[in-house]
């Protein structure tokens, strides 16, 4: 029979409970062995799944003898250093994004995985996404001909709490950084400048945190595609997410997602559904088929599906994007590759 | 250059109307020298248009030595009288549906087309419309394989005065005779049998004229497929014209036009369009097409798109279902063609 | 905390295993004490997902002490003597359809049931589709006024193989009978008559078990609507599963599910998603939600949402469409169910 | 009865001809006096149509006594001088777009139409197409609160000939200028800053001619909005013309129109129909209510609906779009209308 991953799991928060019960329902070939958060109250939930061994301590994951791969879904700050910490121990590490917010450090985690021959893989989990995936791969197979103009709509139902917002990391690097890994993963092509327009259109108190609800971010590619992302934390309508691609030979375009496929007429209008209401209900399908990707590039020793490279370039583009607009100019990527 | 054909026009209500305008502003080769309606009231609509003789007399246009072809859109029960006089003016005919309410009257006006070697084409409209017209083509170049399931909706917005249901002919001849040609022309099959199941559920008063505002109409065709009509005189939400066929191979659907292509999102509902109103603004361009097909069919000398034995079949199963529905029971189409 | 329903489960073919992982993995306060199949290579699935009793005899599952509910997947023959079995055992009953073919059979599960006090639910599981679900709510609602026209689509992407032809009742109740259940559920009205137009139009061979692959079913409502259901055991795009309700103040209509979203043009065409493949990706949340009603209905002790009546009629409607389409006539419901 | 405005024509080119037959079958209260065209060529097209005038001479249709209104359809650089000579004559003026690329050039006639009292109406045809037409009255009547993020597509199916592009002003101010009118239209506010990224993606040799074939175009408003325009020389698929507006309140947007509203559904995909071709199609409602616009705001002596300020501001910030493009850099809109 096939072999099963014996994964540990580090935090138990909202994300960490979805990668927990993926784990545990629907990802072949994998069992979880221990699972781990610095608050108590979240063991229950593991337990009441039929985890063995809970407990506070993130390293007795990191260290347990029989875990092969390990979860983080810890805050951001220690993402890097429990990446290091996993990959000492020689066990394959999934991480959630951001890996760091600063380009040095995430490159401290490249050296370190690439050291001890483990996989990282990071939860850019939209990628897995059975529309956008399924666009990459109408480009990857030529169908779109030479990509030209990409555009993503990404905009949330309602926007987070302002305390969230102080520690957020700001707009781009919270929220438009799935867009950037998007937007590499759909053309095939590195980002090569960035330009921004944004302001505070939904509530100026964000203005306070140095941050923006809502933006207009240009990129051009190598490969001399130009793009647009149109990012806003409220759409009365519920999670906005589409993405378009147009191509010498053609176009692709995902819409939303709704709960139904469902119109009803009267006689004054014909109504149909909002989109899902936010990424738990949209990604529900593309969590799942991103930790099978992880377990599966264990298992068959295939490369990572998103890698350090990626994340570093993802970061890259949001710090990019913070610098555009403040000073109101094009900002070339390799400006802050090379000097991070 | 290419001929010209004299036209004249019988009838100048919201019908003749329509063919006239359609006859001097969209149609290629065609010209109106005369116009007559029993009612002066409508002389002024045809003279503002250009039209340099209009007159009270049917008979002027039946008769007038310049007019090659005339359009006929005087009531039903002057349709086979004034093509048979037309007809024997040698003179081609456009006549309104339906030919008429019996079947006998029909194969006067069939033989008197045939021995003076005029072409009459019916104003079966619908055959031209870009949904329903497109989805014939494709059933002919054998897109869908072989026919096996016809589906029809056919609802008008609102149920005609009570007056005019006495003297309609009833649901069958009125309306129903529309999607009767329709189930012809895409199925490419004459109709063998007529089922009906169909009430006054919009309003019990029509029951006094013994007629019905809802029905189901089941028919089988002489090809082995099977199709339902479902007929209603009230959807309050607008003029709805549906159809699709199924077949070994495939399935094509025409949905309903609308004014605008806009969906309208808000935190409650996403909105779109009604259905266009009526078949005024559903058929606009099916009636400048039907017009040139005429034109056309005698400046080529092609065969009539919608002739007289096309016009006898949908009357016939308009009379199979009205004692279908009074019987309940299966009415073969034989059964009606042969006994009138 | 809220109390967990003790199941055990008959039958672990293809359908007891979509209950059994949805029981373990989905349904909030239930859990599953033992399962039975006469096959033993079925048991392997079973223990995999943990189940700690698993045996070849349905009787130890009946009989189980610690067994509060039981799941009966096993071929419709057993479906009542096990409901029967388990009712006088005094547990929950959840059974797949067709309850019985024949109405004096239901009957007596009806009768068992009623005696011991006992909760029976069947796996009519399209009510819970969050499409028709959703639908059967507007109506009840009244936001589409007095139904006066039912339209249901539901074709299968292949016909089954000619074995399982002779032994599945033929497609009305096989196959229909699922309709003739969401025709009733969708009205909130009884059936009151049944008429049919079929035939073998993919697979002549069909007819040589007296069945067909094709039908139109004309159903009259108690309250007045009229009904239509098309089915077709091929429809060579895929699963095909749509419903409309018209009436006096509105319609509401859903299409089929699909894998995406994504439109894809070139110079020539514009591609969409084909509809999902089959009933277990159409419908995979609609089987989750059934098992959490049928659990919900013990733990609240509130009626069950599907009963014995519910699997009569569905089935009394099967055999009026047999009759109607032999004797090709009307087939009124009282006629087979005050003689049967 | 209500008066007849008597008008002339000036160009009888593609644009011309349109004008014309729209304002002979189309309009209200117009009649046509006279035509010119410095190409013989085209007299016979507007003497098929019926005008009794038809010259080589401009000047005859401008010193027209009986002219009231002129439509100027000539090239771009005789907009201003014909507009002047008009204006002069106490005519009214319906002129083409540009009215021209120089912005003191714009203030002359801005100036003559002022003095002389007379309506000047430019032809940006999209503001009266059913879609854009619709959503600007959204967002007028405030259904979707204050407008936050604009999104325009607009790409043709083929780039115009090479000599074309040599004279045409550039993708600025020839093709992107109706997107410019679009954004002031739709978001009801001036624009404030442009900034461009473009390149040449289809055919390196418009470089020649200092000219791109592809652009994103970020526009931010006075009214705090900030809006994006995609530009495509060729959308191998047809005409893609759609518009999207975001605010505080909910979204509307409006996709493209299609020749018929069928899906075809065969084994392998689901088929839809193409936009339609080019502007001739798409915006053949929309030419027709423009020039009725233009009529019943002399009839009724209402201001025009887009006046010579809108042309101005069009032009200003396809120069500014210019100025970006080349210099890579955010240009405000008043640098370009203080220094012309």
């Amino acid at each position: 029979m096939s072999k099963k991953i014996k994964t540990g799991i580090i935090g138990l928060g909202r994300i960490g409970q979805i990668h927990l019960s993926n784990l545990l329902f629907y990802t072949q070939n994998a069992e979880v062995v221990i699972a781990s958060d610095v608050s108590p109250a979240t063991h229950d939930y593991a337990r009441r799944l039929g985890v063995q061994q809970v407990t506070t301590s993130a390293e007795e994951v990191l260290t347990h003898p029989g875990v092969e791969a390990v979860i983080i879904c810890a805050p951001t700050p220690q993402h890097v250093p429990y990446t290091i910490a996993a990959a000492r121990e020689k066990k394959h590490i999934f991480c959630e994004k951001p890996l760091d917010v600063t380009l040095s450090t995430i490159r401290l985690a490249q050296q370190a995985v690439e050291e001890n021959g483990v996989k990282l893989m990071l939860g850019f989990n939209r990628r897995f996404d059975p529309n956008f995936s399924r666009i990459g791969a109408l480009v990857r197979e030529n169908r779109i001909g030479a990509p030209q103009i990409l555009r993503i709509t990404s905009r949330d139902p309602a926007p987070p709490p302002l305390e969230y917002v102080k520690v957020s990391g700001g707009l781009f690097l919270d929220m438009s950084i799935h867009d950037f890994d998007m937007a590499r993963f759909i053309t095939g092509s590195e980002i090569k400048e960035v330009f921004v327009k944004g302001d505070a259109l939904i509530d100026p108190r964000i203005k306070q945190y140095n941050d923006i609800d809502t933006a207009i971010i240009v990129l051009t590619f190598e490969n001399g595609a130009i793009g647009v992302i149109d990012n806003s934390r409220k759409a009365v309508y519920g999670y906005d997410q589409r993405l378009e691609i147009f191509g010498s030979e053609g176009m692709a375009k995902a819409e939303n997602n709704t709960p139904d496929n469902i119109t009803l007429h009267n006689n004054k209008i014909v109504q149909t559904a909002l989109p899902l209401h936010f990424f738990l209900e949209r990604y529900e399908k593309a969590y799942r088929t991103c930790m099978q990707s992880f377990i599966d590039c264990i298992v068959n020793d295939t490369p990572s599906p998103v890698d350090a490279h990626d994340g570093l370039m993802a970061t890259a583009a949001g710090l990019a994007a913070g610098i555009s607009l403040k000073e109101n100019r094009t900002v070339k990527m390799e400006e802050i590759i090379k000097t991070q």
